[in-house]
């Protein structure tokens, strides 16, 4: 079949919206219509050649909603007419990590899809007779794309696709640091290192739980509005104050006991650290960090009680927490559409990006 | 009255045994008759001079056991004739980090123990009139030392002094790190790093959780007979592979659940937190490192599932968890008697830090 498609011929160039050919579903596959699809820092990362793992020529994208269309052989847990979230982090409930009960880091297809292939090795894609890659897994900025059935959560019908695309990556990845890795309480205090789009989601996450103290911290003053719709009780601007970290320890009575950074810059995760709560405080890293670039602090950090932990995914196992947080938008707990700054067409995509990296957009949607 | 006690006069010098003149208990203190004390590498820091807030003179010493022979008023919880181990990490059970039930780290006297007096800002111990500072709050080198009554747990008075000692510091280092902070669990899969004293502590702590298979790590290769004593099912010397941590990960079948460092040495707490599973593996850090060293990582190291944290005093709160550990060597569920290598009489304690300089002792005790 043919599908429009973004297509990222080369790094650092922008998307050029053609026709691909799209074959489909072969066995355990689905072939999806997607409607819409966030864009998301992860794909300019991709496209600006930051990802010395990036593969081109591709198609982008990881954050969408759509309609299964085709399903192949074998594939028994959705079929035609579903609508679904495609997963950059699959759940097969098989591998030793599903297993564990301890990760959602599902390992069953890792090695294809970090080769921009499906699990048997191929690519659906092509644009005149030259294969195509997939892009983690997804590669939502196609009409139509073509997924593992491991890969694709089903949602409840009535989930518009332009907002519920976001649970896609954003959503997820920041509500769910809080709800599956943190685990945050009632009564908690939260201290969230920029308030970009995952920021913000892990305020509201923040607000969800429960938390006490929700404390937002951006060197850009406009975000504070930003942060106090979404549950943020204090605003910080590092560049307004001489020692952030004893800043916040101090307006924390101790420090937090659970942050977040959000920015990917390791400087600020080594702040996020060292501004928990001695004893028990929790620092989560969210934001992926420059290529080459290390955190670093002293051990006794460690050794008072600070722990240092990770997320990918917000934590969340796919087919299982994603269906849940779409019901949580759609019953009020989160809200999505305020953050949906810009709605795009797929011609448009490329306007999507320059917002972005100007910091003009919270999220761009391109719809179908 | 007079005690007999080693002084540390200054630092990089032996300790010098004298008679002091040492002030009763006041409200809330208790004078305890030091019948064995073991000599830790952090009393040999500090006499080293390695520690920058090392206070001198001093009495070192916090790896202790006696009795109470006098109680100052308004103490309740323990009376003349109690078998007590002298506590560095006191537990108040009023302070936030007590009331939190989520560490161990007591903050009720930590300021006066930090400058090596009790908590009225005095020092009990003197010298022709020179007052002579505490140590970590207990001083167990002198044969009558006074403590707060928060920093002393009461024991069983069947354990004997001579080994029941080293529960006082490195045998709840090690055990707790396990059980309080790691809490290990049957079937996993742990890594030590580092058999001395704390490491092999670790090590039967792992066995008495069930833990399948139990790793040590050390450059020495005398440590594998001392490690497999204590439940040890595999040893590896990095000395022997070309890269430690890609070993140790195909050795466990992906990484540990969790590793340990009681090193202290910056690059092995790296190689002990790459040395965890992807997912959920948890990397310990007990070692105290040199002043002003810092480790590091990639962040995405954290990111896909890895979590760093430290422990102090094994996690254990003092009061409660201290005389559950006596029991559980008591009752065999775990040995110190074979780690008590060298029994020196006071006058000797020169020649034990000289044995565990020269890496010939694991635990030597001054038996008063």
């Amino acid at each position: 079949m043919k599908t429009r498609a973004a297509v990222a011929f080369e790094a650092k160039k922008p998307l050029e919206i053609v026709e691909l050919d799209l074959d489909g579903p072969k066995a355990g596959e689905v072939l999806v219509e997607i409607m819409a699809t966030g864009i998301c820092h992860t794909d300019a990362y991709t496209l600006d050649g930051l990802d010395s793992e990036g593969l081109f020529p591709s198609v982008l994208g990881h954050e969408g909603a759509g309609i299964v269309r085709e399903v192949g052989a074998g594939v028994t847990s959705v079929k035609p007419g579903d609508h679904v979230i495609p997963l950059y982090t699959p759940e097969c409930r098989q591998c030793k990590s599903c297993l564990s009960g301890k990760t959602n880091l599902c390992t069953a297809i890792r090695a294809t899809q970090g080769k921009g292939l499906m699990p048997d090795g191929t690519t659906r894609f092509s644009y005149k007779g030259q294969p195509i890659f997939h892009y983690m897994g997804c590669s939502t900025f196609s009409n139509f794309t073509v997924l593992p059935e491991i890969a694709v959560a089903k949602i409840r019908e009535d989930a518009p696709f332009k907002t519920s695309c976001y649970v896609g990556c954003g959503v997820t990845t920041g509500v769910g640091a809080v709800v599956n890795t943190a685990k945050v309480q009632v009564g908690d205090t939260v201290i969230v290192f920029g308030l970009g789009g995952i920021g913000l989601n892990v305020l509201q996450g923040a607000r969800m739980a429960g938390a006490n103290m929700i404390v937002g911290v951006d060197i850009n003053p406009d975000r504070e509005e930003w942060g106090r719709k979404f549950g943020m009780t204090h605003f910080v601007n590092p560049k307004d104050v001489t020692d952030l970290v004893a800043h916040l320890v101090a307006l924390t009575d101790g420090g937090a006991d659970y942050t977040f950074d959000c920015t990917g810059n390791t400087t600020v995760m080594r702040q996020a650290l060292e501004a928990c709560h001695r004893g028990w405080g929790t620092s989560i890293i969210i934001g992926v960090a420059e290529a080459g670039k290390e955190i670093s602090t002293r051990p006794f950090q460690l050794v008072t009680g600070r722990n240092w932990r990770g997320t990918a995914f917000g934590g969340a196992k796919g087919r299982t927490d994603v269906p849940k947080i779409v019901d949580w938008y759609m019953n009020g707990k989160i809200e999505i559409d305020p953050m949906i700054t810009h709605v795009l067409s797929l011609d448009e995509i490329n306007k999507g990006f320059d917002l972005m990296h100007a910091g003009e957009s919270i999220r761009s949607v391109v719809v179908y």
